[in-house]
């Protein structure tokens, strides 16, 4: 059962409608809001505010990841939920800010479930925005998560320079949101976002529980050609470094069709070509490279296929290609337990739920490797996503908050974590 | 015979090292100075101190164009002779430049014959630095000639943003370059240059006699797909912009082994991708696309042929294509009464010459229907060109200032004007 028209509901519709206002693009129902832009410095304090009003410690920590914190229990370690406020340019508002304010009125709602009840829990509450999950501004994406749990040294992450030489360390402390909080005992983490995905909408399900993240293997190539004048150098003279990169585009379409359908996406977003002048034969480029897919097979062989293409293109077009950075994860799955528990809150509530996959990667990713992690989609409608024209109806965005109070009440009660 | 060790040749060479040490890149022997850059101001600044000290008057006009004036037979018209000191990125010191330098050495050497020999000659001499030649940094190229020319409105000229929404009026007024001066009466034009190509080279000629320009069809193409994760979209559901764009980069290279070896040139170098993230599906690229030919027929066959890809490419790839901006010229000769006199001049000097085409274009291209005009050429070693390692050798620098200086001389004489 969903709670629609309950005060509860509509407290959480009225904080999203202002939520969704920060970075707004004027006549759509999208936003723009990267990684320490303006526009999420300005959230992040209203989102500071909030938290506030509702009794909540506010806590930046030094790569600008902003913890609530609700100490119910004095000393003992925190429930952890969340997700992220950042977007991708132009993009769509459910995107991560769902979570986190799902995730702000999951906490809210058990918090004041506990205080009217007198009952101690076992552990704290938080809620989390990770800082630049997006990765479209500042590379690699999950920043945030990924220092947070060690998997990035922090030194490297606010090193790391923005398209116009920004460093995330300027970024942050621009906005002022460079915090020195640290050490947060994290019992278990909770995430919900919406599905990147159609599945769910095509199938009916009202509650994802995503039990594994598709396999990936990116790449940043360089490749390297020389500078001519692109009207009177002979052609069999040319080392062309846009050519280069465009035949490698093509063929990351190309290869998906060697699988079987959907065994495979491939995509190259981001590419930056020196000197990008009208008339001059580019002599280096820069190209984001992605395999996806749920098989490792299916990523072992269509690396073998891209290195192929890689020598082929450097031999025929006389450019040079190299690896400059990568990135990979295995198909990993979330463990058992936090799946067995969301089930079980699904169907207390009367939510139609199924096992789904995830290909995008989320800060979750990195939290199930450290701590009991329960990770929940709700549909997204014909799947648009980075997009925005992405949408999800009320209802779903009801009851996924619906849910996963549920799913914060038990963790707080001690669910997933031995005694 | 060329006059290499004489104080003229020493003091052209003395000139020519310290131009080039405009925007130098360290290290190299190339230069970064694009249009109305701090580098271009600077150099600009120089060169009208220069001219002053050989008693020209020095003017811009609304455009930045940039001429050194010597009246010698008070209110005739002028014999106009320059190139461009912008410079694309990273690229050869001589491009232009040496053209702007060769003019203005031509006409110090006639202005001290013609006071030595008390001589009045029909014409007074002027010497130009035409504003953005090469269009890398406000497109379209060969603009200030344009301007001058009428070929492109002053307003259309002055309204142009850099990639960073400078406009070319914000930018001439910071660097100072922006005047009124108007209404230059010029009886012809001369232009000498380094070969963009290695023909002369290896034919061992000297001096080359432009005879005509090669015909071109350039587009700026828009493509249109639509934002998408670039990871969990379908890859069936992808309407992916940056994909269309590869497909027409590589028909591009492809198109060129349809035709004769040498008779089709193509480029494409020059790209913009939004929103360019690593996770989305590129929405709109715009991308600079070329064709060159000597034979209208060959680029009228070419054109034909990427048409087909265009419309093959918005159907498989499901993007649209637009052609948003188009540049053409046809195969286009330079006057034959120009390069007689020409032939002339370095047959008297004793330098071998032939006639030679241009692939690239040239401020003459504009100027020679307006007037009558001589374009030049000297070698260039192997040809390398909008490249930091651009090189023509010290002997042909000079030989192009002596056979420039004879040229001016026959054309202040009055030579290829009737009377």
């Amino acid at each position: 059962m969903t709670e629609q028209n309950s005060p509860k509901a509509e407290a959480f519709l009225a904080d999203w409608a202002v939520h969704s206002r920060f970075g707004a693009v004027e006549g759509t129902g999208g936003v723009e809001r990267q990684a320490a832009s303006a526009a999420d410095g300005e959230q992040r304090k209203w989102f500071t505010r909030l938290l506030e009003s509702h009794g909540f410690t506010v806590q930046r920590d030094a790569v600008g990841n902003q913890f609530g914190l609700l100490e119910l229990v004095p000393g003992a370690p925190y429930v952890l939920t969340g997700s992220h406020m950042d977007s991708q340019p132009t993009a769509g508002r459910f995107d991560g800010a769902y979570g986190v304010m799902a995730s702000a009125h999951a906490c809210f709602r058990v918090a004041d479930e506990l205080r009217a009840s007198g009952e101690q829990p076992r552990f704290n509450l938080a809620v989390v925005n990770w800082f630049n999950e997006e990765g479209s501004r500042f590379k690699p994406s999950m920043m945030g998560s990924s220092v947070f749990t060690g998997k990035l040294p922090l030194m490297d992450a606010l090193a790391t320079p923005d398209p116009h030489g920004v460093t995330v360390k300027d970024a942050l402390d621009a906005i002022g949101e460079r915090g020195g909080f640290e050490g947060l005992d994290v019992a278990s983490y909770a995430e919900i976002h919406v599905q990147q995905g159609r599945s769910m909408e095509q199938d009916g399900i009202t509650i994802g529980l995503v039990n594994a993240t598709w396999g990936a293997r990116k790449f940043e190539f360089r490749i390297t050609g020389e500078q001519a004048h692109s009207g009177s150098t002979l052609m069999a003279d040319r080392r062309d470094a846009l050519l280069g990169a465009a035949r490698l585009i093509v063929a990351a379409r190309e290869l998906v069709d060697e699988f079987e359908p959907g065994a495979l996406h491939t995509a190259c977003g981001e590419i930056n070509v020196y000197p990008n002048s009208p008339v001059v034969v580019a002599s280096e480029v820069q190209l984001l490279f992605d395999l996806r897919s749920s098989s490792s097979d299916v990523l072992t062989a269509a690396y073998a296929r891209v290195m192929e293409t890689v020598e082929r293109v450097q031999r025929e077009d006389r450019v040079q290609i190299e690896v400059v950075a990568e990135h990979s994860w295995d198909q990993n799955p979330y463990p058992e337990a936090g799946l067995e528990l969301a089930r079980e809150v699904a169907q207390q509530l009367g939510l139609t739920h199924d096992r789904v996959m995830t290909v995008a990667g989320h800060d979750s990713t990195n939290m199930k490797d450290e701590v009991p992690t329960v990770m929940l989609f709700v549909p997204s409608v014909d799947g648009i996503s980075h997009n925005l024209k992405e949408f999800t109806r009320e209802e779903d965005l009801l009851a996924g908050v619906d849910h996963l109070t549920g799913v914060v009440r038990r963790l707080a009660g001690g669910a997933l974590v031995a005694d």
